[in-house]
């Protein structure tokens, strides 16, 4: 059994993973309180569904307060506390950031997703604001107190989140030094923020997405009052440690990020730290669904033994660890070479569009291990995996949110299939997986790749799925080569 | 888009695969009143979640009911009046039975299960009950009015529902002229059924499997008191139209089916019925999740098209069509053997155990599928994929359930193996497949199962499932080709 | 216990009360409706708690469809087919109104608010609507059948519901042969109706309540959009099968009732009907609570005795049987009264004020005795009265809205205050009281309200709690001395 | 509005009426606690309903888990901690238990019921239990950590909590040096305490009270397991903070506390420890009403001024701080009775009696005042009374638990004519009263009460409340002349 004991904390299965892990003792500490405090946390608040909002106060003042339970907060502020934010502008890189999130995921997947927001706050702001809303808005994101400002991402409206181009219908007015918002947005994750990033269109703009710009909009306006409302929160059935509503944008203050007619890249590097994200935390819950597995597949018998000792079963883990390596690997290339274009802005490099590649193919295929290992698990659990009582089912549901934002599936294939068209990203790949060692396989894998760019339009697009997926397994093999087997 | 409007609704697409259909105007008329009645009453069910049990009365007298919504119980009884029970034994032919179930789990998948414990009293009843018990017992069953009685299977207890053999510890003791139970199941569909089957062990009997034997238990005794208690209701993810309970069985009153040291083959004819029953809902409920799908991607745009028009999804579409249709395939090859063999005892002819393989096969691959294109139709909605508010997510967590109560995947490749290696059931198998086309591709799979089974016993279940899962896939596949393409 | 048995049902009360019963027929066919039928509904709706509203499709259109249980839809127009509201108009009378809202409130307090809300549309659209507006919209509000159409009766705003003059900054501005509305509406009962009242002032109308005006406002636009948004449906303690909601009146096309500078008579006029509702239901939920009780304590035994036989239990059952009667005379009249006075206009006759105090003093007074019965019903249920199984704690939640809405006791006090001083309204009171049978304790008690009249302003209004009680008490007493004793 | 200053925390309103406070920093830390943290986490657990039990562990094993939010141990261990149970035994004096009773339950009602059962536990056995039994548990009970153990008193059977004679009907049998107990408890308050008190008739006992006797049961027994069995937890609507469930008790291992037939006397003791901090938590309720109501009309406008300066609403508050204080009296003369009679066994002294009115009277009025205060808060804050959204109604909920718990009014009222009747109680309570200031009232009251106890039987006890309500008011107004006006 000893194979399987890395499962059993996040902290063990990256130390097996990588040779130096930098803050090991922060990671520690951030593991200890969630096997001592934050577990039991966790489980309250996705019982508890989604929270209240409450809209008014009781002499009819809008106020939009999220009624959370207090231990939320104290869930919520550990992360930031640790470094979750701050420590990736302080320090200049992005692996602290992600360690910590894969460490916390473990335990909970939702709440890394304020964390990614309020990061993808941070960063654009730290490149791209102006001095004035650096200076006002930048120390109150990376505080190391419980007064630390949350972020938030907010592109996505009622006609959908995939083209923003034709979607975003928020308008955005100039006035005095700044600007004024005014629109909807309908799937706004974090939605007390104190600060909230927003694409919206200034107006006379062009239509598509080159007419887009990204604001700044603060909760607050300068006289006190809410900047934006709260329509509702979403009842999600999962990252409940989220609280994702609709959001009223009415004249809202705001300060343009970037260059007006630039929106789109500001929001295509906000969704590269979330889609990142997203394939550290699919790993993590991969990896949490496995040790929920093995702690009960020891504990249970059948037929005379532990069914953890039964053979079908423990060919299934050893199958699934190996799997959980290789999209681990995947999964820490896409974080390693984010680590290294995180600060370029347009025109971007060669290794900017490797990156690109590796993200969705990360993004996708971590995913859909975690759905699978989840559905798994729940199995080995028998019937009592279909109980809300012992929580095995809470994985399924938190991977199915993990698949779907940042980017349906078919979003990663087709946005994949477009880098490799127009930048050639998979000719880089290729050159980096024979690196790692040459194989036929590999060979082959390229001409299939090739092939399926010189088809025609639409077929193309009709059988791109499953060279898509070959092609992320393949890598995902490949780059776990890298570490120790 | 004329080739998936079949899967609209179910009759449509029954009407597609089978060449005639019994009771057609019974189906149409309940395809009806789900249309217009039962998919909101469905909803609501789910959306209610788990009803409360009132444990006594005001005065102080244990009465153990189910506080269900009055329309609850209208949805029930609808499908008994059209003959879910009655019509097996009364027509000797279970086609109509799975018929009504395929076109009413299309609408709610959990109401099936109510349907098939019924069933699973009723039959063994008609076969091994003693005359008196006949007497009493057989009308109240097969009612054709809303004073029916339900039935109820309970062999599960908290040691596991695999390992019968260790894990039933409910006692049997002689009572005059019938026995006593006492005992607790711990997954009890259906608890406040007024009739249930039950296995327990007659004192003194052999441990294991064989001595089990099995029992009809009445809600009340003939005192009128309560002859069970229902401990608590299950907090199940889905199917919340059947109440799943623990239940005490206390002294209670009893009557032996059959030969008391033959309680196994019961219990195993009982479950091919709800196996079967498991296929058929799987693949309806594989329809609804695309038929939703299809509803959204027809009325969804996204870059100026329809998205049921963007040729990756379109692909898809079209793909998981060809899917449905070789599931099918599989499962009404498993009602086919089943209408054939219900009413054989032991001992059981060569087709009973194809049967049994069949069985396995299309269980474990039918709830794959169920799973897999429910996953997928949530990805098609996007964000609103994760929403509790639309219902998307419903089909997996009905899924979820249909892959694992009456056994897991586990389950079924273990016995699916066991009939191969004592019964040689593979071999009838390919002797029909063969039979419908041959093809080097079959010879091909009956070599890889081979093989496997010429393996030591620990390596032989260590790589089971990957033969296993390719061996329906195979036979699928194969079987679909009897129907329309 | 004969005594006591006239509790048991609401029809067996009225008649006890009522020398003729008109349409008995209907309104026995309605009792036993909720015997057989609405009991379970209602108890299944209350414990459901508030329903959602599906703000959105899954195509991104607002929709504002509040997702009730199919079978409350049942139970909510079973009242409306049986005239509730079309009696009302059709019959010239509103008796016939209030009998069905007793019967039906007996078995569910909170379905009469939507009937009311109904009736206090249709009634002033007959009165003062134009003959376009009646032509249009009067038809479907007066359906016999599922099609009718609901009522609301929109007035609060978030600034409060007492003082309108203040609390009123909806704007309405004319547009076309129309009106355009723009404002929240923040207790807006009934808050999917097809046509709701509306209060607004016109854009440059005097502040204060002589600014106001009334409005009708269609669900819908004439282009079929919506034309007004649900924000939110509030979480009520009781009456859970009224939504009650938010409302928000954006550019929304309304119709101007009667003058524009008269809405404050109108707004009165429909809270004449409202506030006559709540007195006769709050009688019914008293007589409820009794009936519980008494079943209750005719089976649970303490002390070797039925609880309902020991002396004290005994006595109280008696007391308050006399003080429902009191109660209940006091309701009568004033719907008797109402009835003769509803369709009155400005200049009122003095008839119409002596109405509006007896209503002042019903109002106050029946809901009062409505959750003190309550609270007594609970505590004769014991331990069991404070468990949300049983349903005993449904009554007092349920008082206690009818002790709020239509004006908390202040607002009767100070209303009833204010008609006394202006229009001697206690004047008339007395004679009609004396009538019955003078005595010195009337005397006594009309001396008593002179000296209250008589104190100064500040000190009047301080010391008027006492009297008004008293006076309501004495009223009460003095009116059942009509009624069979 | 200084007058009125003193609602706005416990410590305001105890120090305005004590002379001198004992401990006045730990209840001034445990105040600011509550301020700052407790009060939200309340909320929360309200809002969030009763907890779950998770009854097994994933692998079979029955545990009887309560699921609560972490927090709610923080916020229980806290007063615990600050000596709520401990210091009654360190001290010798019930006065400390008692302030801290009031500051906390002023915040939240509910988790006063823990403490006082936990005190009913280890003072009872500090008086009767054998030397081995007070080694091995008092030390447990009173530690001063987050270890110590929770303790519980479980009289009630299904068959009523008031006429235990008859209702107890669990057996005890000698077992060993100790007993067994197998029976059933109802209402089984803090029901997964360490170690509980509880009822039971030792086999071949009389029947009736007499053959009552009291054991002390603790959760685990020797060997490990469970000793006894949380069938589940009832849904109160209030005092969420405490898990009343319905407990299993089999054979459970069980230690007699005091004679074997001196039961009911035990019993009783526990009682008066309990009955005294519901009239302590009903003034505290009742004040924090009255805090909340005074909150919102300093803030709510209309017609021009804040509502609290409204001379109807001024009047209210005026009149109620009065009937507060009155209340407060009693209360406090009920704790001051218990503390000098606590330690007396049987036969008790005349004090004894003369506490045992005191109590009844104020356990009767206390809460009838929270409760009626109560549902006065909700109306002063008009329709948000009605929302569970501001935790206004919240108290009315909590008041009705007070009424009823511990005794109804009834049982009040006729447990109190009792002691008047055999023991003469009324007559020192007269004597004492008459002390503080002679008066014609104090001499007719006690005429009326020579009245009632002079009828017949069935007379008295029919007639007794009103006189029973009056005596209460008449003493409360008497006994506030010993504090400050």
């Amino acid at each position: 059994m000893e194979l399987l004991d890395i499962l059993r904390s996040p902290l063990c299965f990256l130390q097996s993973r990588l040779p130096t892990i930098p803050h090991l003792d922060v990671l520690t500490a951030e593991q200890d309180w969630w096997k001592t405090e934050g577990v039991a946390i966790s489980g309250t608040i996705d019982r508890g569904g989604t929270p209240w909002v409450r809209m008014f106060d009781r002499w009819g003042k809008r106020i939009d307060e999220i009624l959370y339970p207090r231990e939320y907060q104290s869930m919520l502020r550990k992360g930031y506390r640790s470094g979750v934010v701050w420590r990736a502008l302080e320090e200049n890189s992005l692996i602290p950031t992600y360690l910590l999130m894969y460490t916390i995921s473990f335990y909970d997947p939702g709440v890394c997703c304020p964390y990614t927001v309020s990061l993808g706050t941070a960063v654009p702001l730290a490149k791209y604001g102006s001095a004035e809303a650096q200076a006002r808005f930048l120390p109150e994101l990376l505080r190391k107190d419980d007064s630390v400002w949350q972020g938030a991402t907010w592109m996505t409206e009622i006609g959908g989140g995939s083209d923003l181009g034709a979607a975003v219908s928020t308008i955005a007015r100039p006035a005095g030094d700044g600007w004024r918002l005014t629109g909807d947005k309908y799937f706004a994750s974090n939605a007390a923020a104190e600060l909230a990033v927003a694409a919206a269109r200034p107006e006379g703009a062009s239509p598509g997405v080159r007419g887009l710009a990204v604001f700044l909009v603060p909760r607050y306006c300068k006289d006190g009052s809410l900047n934006y409302f709260i329509r509702r929160l979403k009842d999600k059935i999962a990252t409940r440690s989220v609280p994702t509503g609709e959001v009223e944008l009415r004249d809202s203050e705001a300060y343009l990020l970037g260059a007006a007619d630039a929106g789109i890249y500001l929001i295509l590097e906000v969704l590269n730290l979330s889609r990142v994200a997203n394939s550290v935390v699919s790993v993590a819950l991969a990896q949490r669904a496995m040790a929920d597995a093995l702690a009960y597949a020891e504990c249970r018998t059948a037929f005379g033994k532990r069914i953890v000792d039964l053979p079908l079963l423990r060919r299934q883990f050893e199958d699934r660890l190996r799997t959980l390596r290789s999209a681990f690997a995947l999964a820490w290339e896409s974080v390693r070479l984010l680590d290294q274009v995180w600060m370029e802005r347009p025109p971007y490099s060669d290794r900017y569009h490797l990156f690109r590649l590796v993200a969705h193919l990360a993004k996708y295929w971590t995913a859909e291990c975690a759905a699978d290992t989840a559905k798994w698990a729940m199995e080995v659990h028998g019937g009592l995996g279909t109980l809300a009582e012992f929580g095995a089912e809470r994985w399924l549901r938190e991977a199915m949110i993990l698949a779907i934002w940042e980017g349906t599936p078919h979003r990663q294939i087709l946005d994949g299939l477009e880098v490799m068209e127009r930048k050639q990203a998979h000719k880089m790949l290729f050159a980096q997986l024979t690196e790692i060692a040459p194989s036929g396989e590999l060979r082959e894998m390229e001409s299939e790749v090739q092939r399926l760019l010189s088809l025609p339009p639409e077929q193309k697009e009709a059988e791109a799925e499953g060279v898509f997926r070959r092609l992320a397994v393949c890598a995902a093999d490949q780059l776990s080569r890298k570490y120790p087997q």
